[in-house]
């Protein structure tokens, strides 16, 4: 058996001092203020083994992978009906967003671009009492962590300058794709993706997409069938617009998000995080994916 | 000179029992009960004489005709500084009008298109105390008429549904191409396009793009220029996606509502309203059209 | 009457030293050889008048006016079935027009955007038995003038360099509207832009057009309507993207082309020919623009 | 281990009989006339054992699928200046790939939507002294089978016939994209589409991208960072507009073909190829695609 905790120690040694880390979002001061130089690891294998290193403990705003808990639920709760709302595929472009919406009536490329998780987050404020609670309550049971919690100031600096979510529900409600008000959708959604884990949290709550929809407490919320869809769209829409870069560098199906983290995971194998918040042109952290991709490399545990 | 009573007596006639009016918009309950049997012909010229026939005393919801009047106010107001925010070409395509937004990174293609009508009233919301009641002053004022009132009913309607507006007004604000907010800009829009005036208003307001910037009752509004400019885009820009049949059919520039009206006008000669509320396809009025290719080809005043 | 030698000659004298002249067009050779400071009008009034100052007897290279020919010729020999094969609206956007093209199932948008022209050029080649020389024979006589002819040389350098218009007509032939070979519609479409006039000529050829039909010889040719057509056509089509921009600083319908020359014409009143071969950044001449905007000035003839 | 060939004998049991077959491919005749009830399955494990079942002999038209072994070689010869020609991300919407192109000047998405695969072409021309017959070489040298054909019937009916190619490959010259004549490149291309090979053949052809570069010969044709970078494209692009589909369902890294045939592969393990001829909507064989969805259930072989 390899050496885990040496792979990773050796990747964070040779990346935490590279000059060039990217640039730390800066739409929204809560997110500019994060120290460029965080840069954190959790492994977890499937047998339950944990390796850590670096700042994995400093909690970060996971923002855009929260889309893959959300869509968890959500897909729990309606099954397939999900995906009359919605299609699976790639989106191509990042930068004409609204176009392609316009373009195809309504109906979003998948669950991960902002419009497909606007309508996830539609289907839980339509499903659930308290979404916010609930939803939280389901990340919590996941990663098997009380202390895990929101960041309201995030949350409302994001619904403060998001007017192209705005913009992204408006024109999904004038299609007929939006149930609830813009505005409570919107705040549920700005909410979840304010949600902070750090990295060994992120790594227990996916834990689940590598184990075939059992999660640690050994209970089951998915099925095989349902985990098996939600990697494949990890996998070809998880990097924005960077997916084919990605399947290439790591080969794993992840999701990233403009906080800074990554998480990844070969089914049955392994759940891996990171987090280094300087971003790459394409919205994806740097560092982090500079880190996978020697994991893979050095591990040769990809899918090819 | 021609008899223009024996004219329009002649159009109303020959066009008033026509079986094929078209569809009254129904998109709101307010415009959608209106009797499409509806037919008013009102014309000025410019010596200040008036004809009419039908239903021109009637009132009507005049929608977006109100942006060749919210146009010229900001006009009046900012000047040339208004074209730093919009541009004056045709916009080819209704259908994708946030594509179109998205591709040419905020700017509105023209001052008619819906998101060019909403920097419009940005610009209104920005310049006046008390837009509302300016605006409704303004209209009155060019009119000579103080029983112009808005349909505060048409207005909440509107708002309650216009979704693709408030995409497109997110979408402006997200290229900083709107100052104020959101809500607010959007209900001074839907109270514009709720004004309601008969032909008989409607022509009288347009007067003073026949004559110079000059209204009826002597007052210099807009510098000649401003006019041929306004003039310029109603020509280009007027009649949705239809700009280049209503060129050939009529000839004139003019400007067509949802509401079933229209007015037209030949510079230095005529302005003239139709209301007819049956729409064809493209979104202006059935009748209306018919009856203004009728008038230009039967007395030869067209710009061909 | 105004003194029009004068009105041309003072306009002749202002704009013939300007420094800022625009850019020759310098995607083939035979056209960018051309001397920016040619400069040449040629006005001729309905009834038969004769006004010309400058460079108005130097041959040029009428490029995209020549679609207005071609027009005018199928639209003679099919009338309005013309009207299945393309649309008769603004087309917005030049920078994608291969885009609009697959958007709207290879229908054109108008007869002047290129994939337009190429239809119309087929639609020639179908019709006529010698294409080349039968269109040549309509110029001649629309200009009473046997001495245009084509310039072969810039036709083969169009031909060699002209991918786009490869690329549309080959768009428009997968969606069946090309009944014959691209490169035999192309030879044919390349030819007649290849076309030379001066300002007089293309001034004599334009007369039909403010004559209802009827050329210098009084031949009749188009009828009332379908002059009235081709002349809304060139109003809200007939300069690239600064169509809107034309109809307010000229007001008249017109055509330009890469060459450097600009035709326009009130109806019942003038023609006018202008070339100046710098062009300002949307396409179309600069000097050009500017002198037919002074003349309508001075002269208060236009369409407002 | 597992008996394959009992595994593929009962998915070929299960469907062989299926009655909704998808439709053949009726665009050019020699397509058109292939028998829908066609159907073979060819395994091949990476220690070279091998399992068939029914039509596994019988050639077919590779068509799209010879995308792969163009751009493997391309890739051989080039190295990584390939990527300054184009991209490697999923393009989304199949049903305007002109307009991306345009949108993205000219630079396609990735090496499988027909104008990568253009370029790709290009490259082979502008490289190879004898295009046709040292790729042909180069695929038989793969399969280690020389019988491996051309069909130039097939061939010439597609350049007969693929006018959107020609648009496409003329777009590409028009942004210099393109260093050989169209033409020249596009007849090529069409041979390429036009190989025939059978299931035992493509599947041996394919061996290399499980085996890490090296083929059943032992040569080593490609180095494993090219290998990861393919079967990367192929998981992400591989299966048109339904990638995202297909890497659920299946899982696996492959491609299919408009004849009908599909590849697939898991790394270090197997590559298998089926084929039947009739398609789902979406242009991939419909009981091939059900037949590797079948397979990877039953063996739990696939990337999650």
């Amino acid at each position: 058996m390899q050496d885990f905790q040496q792979v990773i120690n050796s990747i964070h040694k040779q990346l935490k001092d590279e000059i060039n880390r990217g640039l730390v979002a800066n739409y929204i001061p809560e997110l500019s203020h994060i120290d460029v130089n965080n840069f954190g690891i959790h492994l977890k294998l499937i047998s339950g083994e944990n390796f850590s290193v670096g700042d994995s403990q400093v909690p970060f705003s996971i923002q855009s992978i929260s889309k893959v808990l959300s869509l968890s639920l959500a897909f729990q709760l309606q099954g397939n009906a999900l995906w009359k709302r919605m299609d699976v595929e790639p989106s191509g472009d990042p930068f004409n967003q609204l176009s392609l919406l316009e373009l195809e009536n309504g109906i979003p490329r998948n669950p991960f671009i902002n419009s497909g998780a606007i309508v996830i987050a539609d289907i839980l404020v339509s499903q659930l009492k308290n979404p916010k609670e609930e939803f939280l309550h389901f990340v919590r049971d996941l990663a098997n962590d009380q202390t895990i919690t929101y960041n309201p100031a995030v949350a409302a600096s994001e619904k403060a300058t998001g007017y192209t979510n705005y913009a992204a529900a408006y024109l999904l409600k004038s299609y007929q794709n939006l149930e609830n008000e813009v505005d409570k959708v919107l705040d549920f959604y700005f909410y979840m993706c304010s949600l902070e884990m750090n990295c060994e949290q992120l790594t227990n709550a996916f834990y689940i997409f590598a184990n075939h929809g059992v999660c640690q407490q050994n209970k089951t919320w998915l099925t095989t069938s349902q985990i098996k869809r939600i990697n494949a769209i990890m996998l070809t829409c998880g990097f924005y617009d960077e997916a084919g870069e990605f399947a290439f560098e790591v080969g794993l199906p992840g999701k990233s998000g403009v906080g800074g983290g990554i998480v990844a995971l070969l089914p049955n194998n392994f759940v891996i995080s990171t987090w280094s918040p300087g971003l790459n042109p394409r919205g994806n952290s740097k560092i982090g994916m500079q880190a996978l991709e020697a994991f893979t490399t050095k591990t040769k545990l990809s899918i090819f």
